[in-house]
């Protein structure tokens, strides 16, 4: 029997700019519309191809959205221009919400009745057949849970953040279906969850996470191994991010922010290994910036013989096609881990994508660095795998 | 018999800001008087220790520097407060000129007579025994030499470039009298004119350049390299400097600065792997900023699904003292690698601290990752050091 | 009799970084040893010198520096290194401070009991005899007074703001000592109180306030200005300070923060005539900065046929200096108004000066039409003098 | 009989960017599909309404629009979509070159004759019947005319730069047949020739300019005089421009370049009255950035005490539409001023628009005085209209 590499089956968690953009951006590159800008692995043989990438369906608890196809979305609701026709085949389902974004829009959950909910999102996953789930949905505050009992307690109670309701119906769908990769590019923790990930590993799932990193993030990241590598001594680093999409919106909400600020600030201690004076979050929201947020940077050093050096960095950068590119490559990552055979969750892949790389604990490194480290597990699994298709040459 | 390394002779050329900031802040590091910060190896170990550099001389051709001590220097021409009484002892002896500099200072050459000139800089470096010359004089326009006989004819006629008619002394210096590490660190193509690689390998001589790459050009190499690894397409890169240094009022003449603009601007090509239109160059001279540069710089690039985003940086770095900490790694570095029998030039030195890394046709690559095969390199060196080192245990 | 204009006797609250710079900067220039730069009336006559303003006293409710003189402050809470010998002679005395700022520092008030508090204040007042106080105290949150007696009360019972106290005890003064002007740069509404400038005008005091203008606000307003008189549209304002002197240390406290954004962002309506989504406040603490903060500000706007740009600035700047220099106009001009009869508050000198020029309800302007107001302004006064003096000359 | 203002029959010379964007704004404006945003005087009452403005023709030296419509040119030239149909009924005259950007495009005359080109372009002025010529053209060199005698020769011998030329047909116009307004956007001295500008008066005729401030430029003169405001001592300026029209293009050349690079930094001692080190100029070009182009600015000076603080200010500016905006005050402006009698020029309309305003030796002021100054000029006029009208009512 031949090594084959099929389809990757995907589903979309959360309906926003970054699941719509994606959905269309993957299917104008499919098309041979547009190039594939800001898919990192774009020119890499993965042995996956972009090609192979398909949307099978997505869930949303916004009532504007659910129930319409996700051209209907991007086209009524976001207002695009340009959506490919092969959308109008994949549909938006409705999803489970705990209550927590009742003040962002109009909720419409899969079911009023709680269990009948986490049934019913289970039996759309069995029809649905996904190899990937790939969650963008809105921001919210959760534990970690070290302890699987409480875990699947506070699941089955309604208790845990969506996202971890979520990952244990996919979880479930691992034992009893077959391996699936979830993708967890919110600041929520799942793949931090130590409870989440060891329960992977038993059951031949991955878990990819948390939080996708894309914007001023993995530059500070990078800017400050710079500036380690020359012996700079950091004094502070102040970092401002406002914008005017639903993200940013949602973080008005002081438990969200406290989420968020929390995965923003670790990265200083862990690539400098020292501890340094930092402001870093998203520090606000103004409506006409839209998804095009501004972020400002104010970093000051002392450089040598006691000189104090200062740099400044200003960027305009549109936050969903940057994570949404990003799914392009994970969507790939992850079937290509499945079928290596690896589950739980896996460093070299959530250090570069993510803002706070599980396992819970991992220390954030340049993302150049992290990068290389990607391309040689790349390597190494394709290297693997060609050892396992060899006896099938005899 | 032990293997030993010992003190690492070090004579300066060019006793500008930068290599009187080299010489007081390496001296106050000795004293325990500040922090190595602001030199990239500070904290790795190299088997020599900052402790064991010493200056034994410097050249200059400036009338109102030569014959006076660093010390001197330090305090009456540049007005530094804090300057180390070691210093008293180091003395900056007439150089070589060939009237370059005529219009930016008054000249005083070693003496009036070019070929006794040559003879008697020749003779002090005999008397000074240094194993590393380190280069920092004015930035001069000069020729790419591939053929070893018009290199040392336009040498002994004076009409290449003063670094040029000093790495051949130096080379004449690794013949006759034992091995040394000439650093190249302004932008005149001294490690990246084969003839002179090709006889000092021939000579057990080391060349290390060309043009310390300290300011904006490694930040952008970086912030090029992050991009690229997003694959994000970019439009365009403007960068702008100005400062108030010796070295920009340089830049006033044309001819340096051609010179400049040619090793700035190559390293867009270099590693995105595409052309993109670019203004990387020194831009003007303003007085009242002193050595402390202004940089403005802005990218533009296309992210997924056609979105386009801007990264503008501003900095504000003292530029002396960023090349003067890199000098303290490059003495230590040339004597390391001598001392491992290497010769010719080494890019996994030049890669990480110059901005045309020797060889000639030596490609930029993305200082994060230049940093990485320094460390590998060094690594390498120690394990055939301790290697060596093994019988005479016995 | 000649009209004579003497000393202009001062007294300063609170001596934080703003009244110690304003002290040491006043004899500095007094002494001619520094240029009055940042002093924006310097070059104009105004018929009161510079050198005419004599400090005579200090109140703080810091145990650290309650009892020294103004030059041990200096010289041994801030480490300035120049000090004028004349601020020996001026002391610090306690003042009173309402449990406001026990987060921040030791307290030492001048009396454990409240009332007697009130009384030895206002027997020091009397004795130094001031010609104007002005209060660059801590930020406090404060009510807007429209009714004396709820004011008279709050005052009495030390529920009102420390500021609004001392107001209290200088229209006290006032009425039974002679004229005075109070002058006040913090947020608290004392001269937007308009139960407090009633008083004044009817004891013939001086009420200037509120909140001294010296940063990113005016510049906001100048920019601002500048769009409106191009018909350009502004879409959104993003602005962020963060800094790290006791300033920012204090908005930390929630309380005081909301003083702060209140006067902040009322200027975009102002000036602009139509509301814009805006994000305009301090933004945070970062030790290391110091009292030289840093400011990023981001305005989009719509320009001719429906192009769209964008402004980004960034500073860093010395707060305190910038308001202890608006401290030595104020002073002269506080004595100025007094003696051309002026009292109540006058809109033409806070709207230069001011976040919240009083009297309540009062637009922000832009600075550069505010200062050629207040310009005019200082040319009336002085032709009334002229007028004045005539009868004088027979 | 009734004093009545009719149409503004207005002329624009070179059909480039700006030209084409201010007649299919101005269109749109006329037809209530856009709003006039960027218009400075757009809610100001001028008597004469933005729908009064009528566009008669407009000359152009680029063979690939002489000849067109300007619908034609909008549409097919720079591919804009929304371009009113009114626009099919302007016509692109031929103008004259002088052969000084045969280097940007391929040039056609009006005529191969110099002289015959001369005569047929007035005659085309008077068949025409413009109140108004509004000079966009590129930028060109050209000299200061003080003396008729060798302005009108040099114009006749085709030496003199176009716009001086086309200036000196206005004013044959002027003799010959009515009253018209020259208005000069470009940097050559037309308003700034004082024999140009007495012609002017003698025959009737308005001369405007020169060098539309739209920019960088007015932004840096209110910024300088909000620092001069508060006697803040102004070390260093530098200004950095880039962009990617044929305005910077243009300025690629040498001779183009100096022309702009003069009336750029005469602002600065202007408003600040000292001298101050800087460095303001159009720094280059890239193609990519279009018509937005990049500003980047360092202001350093010094506060109150010895403090040194900076601003930077980066922009990302649509060059055309901003000077479009204005022409859509000029022309009214030129009417109005002309209806009024005025003759010659008016430093209170350049003071505002202009860079250089006329007439020779004016100087630069803030921009925000420079309107209020305008707003009065325009007050006095209306009332003059008033006065002048009220005998007719009877």
């Amino acid at each position: 029997m031949l090594w084959v590499i099929g389809m990757v089956r995907t589903v979309v968690l959360g309906l926003g700019m970054v699941g719509t953009i994606f959905s269309v951006g993957l299917e104008s590159i499919k098309m041979g519309e547009i190039e594939p800008h800001g898919v990192p692995l774009a020119n890499i043989e993965l042995g996956i191809d972009i090609d192979e990438i398909e949307i099978v369906g997505s869930f949303d608890v916004d009532a504007r959205k659910v129930g319409q196809t996700l051209y209907d979305v991007a086209r009524g609701f976001y207002g695009m221009e340009e959506v490919p026709g092969t959308l109008k085949n994949v549909r938006v389902y409705p999803g489970i919400s705990i209550n927590l974004v009742d003040d962002l829009f109009p909720v419409k959950n899969i079911s009023e009745d709680y269990q009948e909910a986490l049934d019913k999102v289970y039996e759309l996953l069995k029809r649905l057949k996904p190899d990937v789930i790939i969650d963008v949905t809105t921001t919210q505050e959760g534990e970690v849970y070290g302890d699987w009992s409480k875990y699947e307690e506070d699941v089955l109670d309604g208790v845990a953040a969506p996202s971890q309701i979520y990952a244990y119906l996919a979880l479930r769908y691992a034992q009893e279906v077959r391996p699936i990769a979830y993708i967890n590019l919110i600041p929520t923790p799942v793949a931090n969850s130590p409870a989440i990930v060891e329960a992977a590993e038993k059951y031949g799932a991955l878990i990819l996470g948390d939080d996708g990193a894309t914007g001023a993030t993995p530059l500070t990241a990078d800017l400050l191994e710079h500036l380690r590598e020359r012996s700079r001594r950091v004094y502070s680093i102040a970092q401002f991010n406002i914008g005017g999409n639903t993200d940013f919106l949602a973080l008005l909400d002081d438990r969200r922010n406290r989420a968020k600020r929390f995965t923003k600030s670790s990265v200083v201690q862990d690539i400098l290994g020292y501890d340094v004076p930092n402001y870093i979050r998203p520090t606000g929201y103004l409506e006409p910036l839209g998804d095009k947020k501004f972020v400002a940077m104010h970093i000051m050093y002392k450089s040598f013989n006691g000189a104090v050096d200062e740099i400044i960095v200003n960027m305009r950068i549109n936050d969903s096609p940057a994570l949404a590119g990003y799914m392009v490559d994970l969507a790939r990552l992850g079937k290509l881990a499945l079928d290596a055979g690896l589950c739980g969750t896996v460093y070299e892949i959530n250090a570069f994508y993510m803002k706070k790389p599980a396992p819970l604990g991992s220390k954030n490194i340049a993302r150049i660095l992290a990068y290389h480290k990607l391309l040689k597990l790349i390597e190494d699994i394709r290297i693997r795998n060609m050892i396992r298709e060899e006896p099938l040459v005899e």
